[in-house]
Parts: structure tokens; sequence; C-alpha cells
């Protein structure tokens, strides 16, 4: 550390379309948070000294810990991604310090046997879970979002992890397929969110969709649509999760979570559901306590 | 038949994109054909009158028989769905006739325990394939495309039917993602498809996409990735045509075509190829004769 972390400091998520800031202080204690949608894909590298002077403004004098896509090649700076398996000693060998008292965290990757998977973000809350006491020793972890990452995490590190575009393949049938003007609903758990999953459970999720096209225009009984597709394709996800012999925790926000862990219960099983943003902080207190 | 067949007709399978239209004499011999990008997403419905026009005055002034996304909601006017199952003759019993001498064919559709689909213009390769003799009486019958038909048919007609929405999800994936800059190269059979149909057949397809981008972050071997996505998806929807006892067959452009037996290649199943442009002028000749 550069600064010094004895009067807090302000640990900010910083993603591709949104950010989360929270005032935390020097034991550990979450003091203050915000939101908005200031992502690194509406910001010019040259506008974050800017940033962090706003968020200094508006959190506090203190020093930043920064997560997320902010170190990738579309944030402020680079930082590394560093190899599986991961623990926090090894993120804390990767920080960039793109100012005095703004440490930029590293992302993880992982690269065996021609499989390449990257995070930048997800391996705080997965550390930080860890050290929290929220996970077992041995763990699938799924976090559930835009790239849903599934960790494999033992003893505190990260060992390996895989990621499934599900949430913008959503995002895309609901923007831009001839399916869209029937995906405009709300998703909810609920009856249309279960048949999804069902489906997906025992077929190729894929063959449902146009059937959804078609069900409208043959006037065939109302039904969410975009409740059903979440199902389908949550329910096609969360078949990685089922019968490998760990026990499995669901960590993220608490509508995503609920519907992952609903898919999971429709499918036999029981998981863990976790708190997201307590186990970032959790993270960034393991990794300021080794700066 | 309200004008008459005697000095030929026009035949147009006029797509959601593009058309085909055909010159065919009184026996059903081909003599000219065209195509361009004039499909009814590029036209108002006030328009057609005009496009039958110019279709004459490029083609000859003779009767047309108009089939595929021309007569959906869409289009010029909407033609019913002719419910499966399907033949030749229940498909002129829905035919409109928005002008003298211009016959709008009908699609088909299924509905059964909850499952519903439909098809327009598929019908007529469909029909016309078999009985021109390229199929055998009882087949499964795969016509890929944006949305991929996969069609059971016996003794001439369409029993049953199932569409996937292959073709457009590549689409979105090449033009909406955040692999769309990795998807721009050229598709053909060859190692990088050939290594995406084989994880799609032993594996989720959708698992793989986003170590795409994860490859190329982290300096991988270099690969042609639309190809393997291609072969992702496409190996993904022939498992519906595995293990089926029924003989499969591929019917469509001869660039699908190929891509969709190789993909059974590698599965060990053999398929028949049938010119999808030959079917469809079979297909309208069977109704013609009936009209």
């Amino acid at each position: 550390m550069q600064g010094g972390w004895g009067d807090g400091y302000i640990a900010v998520d910083w993603g591709t379309s949104n950010r989360r800031a929270y005032r935390v202080d020097a034991g550990g204690a979450m003091l203050q948070e915000m939101q908005d949608d200031r992502g690194v894909t509406k910001l010019a590298p040259g506008t974050y000294p800017d940033e962090i002077a706003d968020l200094r403004r508006r959190l506090g004098p203190l020093p930043l810990v920064l997560a997320g896509m902010v170190g990738s090649n579309r944030g402020w700076h680079q930082a590394p991604y560093i190899p599986c398996p991961a623990g926090a000693a090894d993120l804390c060998a990767g920080v960039l310090w793109p100012q005095e008292d703004v440490a930029l965290l590293p992302g993880v990757s992982f690269a065996q046997k021609g499989n390449f998977d990257v995070m930048r973000g997800e391996e705080l809350q997965l550390l930080g879970a860890a050290a929290a006491g929220f996970l077992p020793a041995d763990v699938l972890v799924c976090h559930p979002g835009t790239h849903t990452k599934w960790a494999h995490c033992t003893d505190g590190r990260i060992d390996n992890f895989q990621t499934s575009m599900t949430g913008e393949l959503f995002a895309l049938l609901c923007h831009h397929s001839i399916l869209a003007d029937r995906l405009q609903g709300a998703v909810a758990v609920g009856e249309d969110f279960d048949a999804g999953v069902a489906y997906a459970l025992k077929a190729n999720p894929l063959d449902a969709l146009f059937g959804i096209r078609a069900r409208y225009l043959l006037k065939g009984p109302p039904r969410n649509d975009a409740a059903y597709v979440s199902g389908l394709l949550i329910g096609s996800d969360i078949r990685r999760g089922l019968d490998q012999a760990l026990p499995v925790a669901v960590m993220g926000g608490p509508a995503l979570t609920e519907l992952y862990a609903r898919a999971f219960a429709l499918a036999g099983q029981t998981v863990a559901c976790i708190d997201g943003a307590k186990a970032f902080l959790a993270g960034v207190r393991l990794v300021v306590e080794r700066l």
C-alpha cells in the first residue's frame, strides 16, 4: 500500500454497464454505498481521473480499490490475468497503481487442454465468500450474470472455472431476435419459468425457441414468454452443476440468484445462496489486508 | 385455376430477405431463373402489384404461383396455415388469389400437446421432393436455414415438424454479441467446423461460446471462430436427427446442405442430400396440376 488504509477505503465493483461503490471503514464495515450506470463502456480511458475525484467527493477522501472491467482492455488500464489456481496473495501480486492510493486489481484466467476462460470482478467475490466462511472448502460456485461464471473453489483458491453466456443470450433474444416482441414481460419465478426449466432439463432448449413465435401465431394459450425463455436458458445452464458430487452455491444479485436457485430446486438439488455484495466487500478486505 | 397454365408459369419462392423466381414451361421444365434481395421485409403490402408486373416483364406474361413469407402477416396477403398432416390437395384448398392468375399458397402448421410450429415455403419443397421420388416413403427431412425445419414426412404428406432457430442464433452471435468481431470469417467445412460439431455432440454447445473470447484474449492458437461456432450450433441441431431409426435427408441450398451433411457424417450417420430448388419446382408443379 502506497498510501494508507487507516481511515478506511472506497471499494468499487466497476463493470461493463454499471458500477457499485462502497465506503468501508478501517475495520471493514460498510458505511455508505452507491450505484450508477457509469460502466466502462460509457467512459473513455482519459476520464477515469475525473471519475476517481468524483467518487471521492461523494464517498470521502479515501484510497480506492477498483475491481472488474475497469482493469480490462475496455477500461482504464489493462491489469493482468492471474492464472488458476488463484488465491488472494496471487491477486495482490498483480495489482496496478494507476494513481497513488488507487489499486486496480487483476482478473483471473484459466487455460488447460484447449479450454480458455477469463473473469474480472467475480474473483473477489469468490475469494471473499471463501474467506468469510460463506462457502464449504470444496464447492462449485455459480455466479449468474451477463456472463455466468461457474467456479470450482477449494481451500480459498479458485481452481478452475468456465463462463456461460446465458445472460447475454437472453438479451440477444430479447432485443434482436424474431422473438423480441414476445419477450418484453418481466421475468420472475412462476409457472412459465418453471416450464422452461423443465424443458431444458430433458431436451435441447434451443429446440423450444421458435415454438414461442408459432404458439403466438396459432393463438395458443397465453404465457409469459420472457419468463419461459429465462427458464429455458437457466435450466440449460444449471445442468453443469448437477450430479457433480460437489455442493453448489449461487452467488450474485438477489433476482438472478433466486431464479438459479429455483431452477436447481426443480432439478432436485439444494443450493446455498450468497449475497454477492457482501462477498465482494469481504474480497476487497482480504486484498486490502495484503497490500 | 382462374387463368390457364397452358403457356407455363412463373414460380416464386418469396422469403423474408430474398426471393427466387423461375419461368417454367407447361411441361414443368425450368427455362429461366432469377434471384434478388426483394424479400418481404423490404416491401410494403401496396407494392406487390408493381412487383408482380415487374416479374412478368422480366420472366414473361404468365400466371404466377407465390410461396413463402409473401403469404404471411409480413407479406402481401395472409394465407392460412394448413394443419398437419398436410399433402398437396390440402395446400391447394388454402390457396388465395390476390389477383387473377396469381396463386398465393398457404403455409403449414403443427399443434399438438402444447407444441406449436409453422412453416411457409418449405412445405412445397417437402411435398415436391416426395412427389419427385427424391425421398423414401418414411423420412426425416432437415431443411436448414435461418429457421431450420425438421419434418417427418410419410407417403407424400408432412406429418409433423419442428423448427430450430439455428441460423438466426448464428446471425445474432455474429452481428450483436460480444463475440461479433471474432465471427467475421467465412464458414466452410474444415478442422474448426469439425471441432465445433464434436463439442456439441457430447456437451452443451452454449458452454463453449465465451471461451472463444477468452481464447483470443489469452492468445490461444488461431482458429476460424465463425466455422467453429457454426459447427457448435449445427452439431447441436442435428442431435435431433440421430438415433431416430428413420432415414434422414438434408434439403436446401448447397452450402448449408454440405455443412449439415458433414455434421451428420461426424456423428456417424449417412444422409441423402437434395437440391432445394429442384424440390421447390417439383412442389409448384404438384400444386399447379391440382389448381
